[in-house]
């Protein structure tokens, strides 16, 4: 049998911005010390021993962020709502929009996470078959800013 | 490097079901056999050697589905827009609507597709690492309607 999540209905915002974007709930403020700022996670789908994919939906608020970090496997990033930013080592930092999508290649140290002014909603799509997520030292403010030279 | 994917930005619509689910785009029109109706499709995400995981965004107009298929590795579906069907052998058939998730199991014959009256929009995301989907028979009229027996 298959796994049905089932989730609330997305809701009428007078914001249109808010309305494009609400397709999956926002889920619980990550408080772990791998993001800066205030991250939302609600899970969407879990890895098991048929499927190691996982699928979780990530609201950044304006200045969020990842800290750096890899993916044994990669991971691919759908953006569906918002203004964020990514960046892998050793290259600049761009602008991520809604409806943009990246490939983020394994064992490629990178971060992502919304502008200063705008949030920032991705969905995540992360194997798990060759190992977790890889944490590694948070992003400063001048990797952030886009000033630090890659 | 990644591969960034650049989109269309969504064009805002006077019908709120449409202007929610316009995040990405609706890509070209399906035509193999493999589709009964008006199915439409845009890769978002390809297979590659590093990563086997492709993503994409597909969009049923009323009555469109699949025929019966399955995959070796599964598959995740994340509905994006309007609402639809969802049936596995040997289960009965399913809603499946707008902010939902289904787990299909590998190897498990299963199609989705749109109601009769409304688009349904979904992100389809999966692995060839075990081999691609293996196509199945039509779904036939009394299966679309839910009057044969599973």
């Amino acid at each position: 049998m298959s796994q049905l999540s089932f989730y609330a209905p997305a809701q009428k915002s007078r914001n249109a911005s808010v309305y494009q974007t609400t397709i999956f709930p926002k889920g619980k403020k990550i408080t772990n010390n791998n993001f800066k700022g205030s991250p939302w996670l609600q899970p969407l789908v879990a890895s098991d021993s048929l499927n190691s994919t996982s699928v979780g939906n990530v609201t950044f608020e304006p200045g969020a962020r990842t800290n750096w970090h890899l993916h044994p496997a990669g991971q691919i990033l759908l953006a569906t709502g918002g203004i964020g930013y990514y960046q892998e080592k050793g290259s600049a930092k761009r602008i991520f929009r809604k409806g943009e999508v990246i490939k983020c290649p394994p064992n490629v140290a990178h971060w992502h996470g919304a502008s200063p002014d705008n949030e920032f909603i991705q969905i995540a799509v992360t194997s798990a078959h060759k190992g977790s997520t890889v944490w590694l030292e948070p992003v400063n403010d001048e990797e952030y800013s886009g000033k630090a030279k890659p």
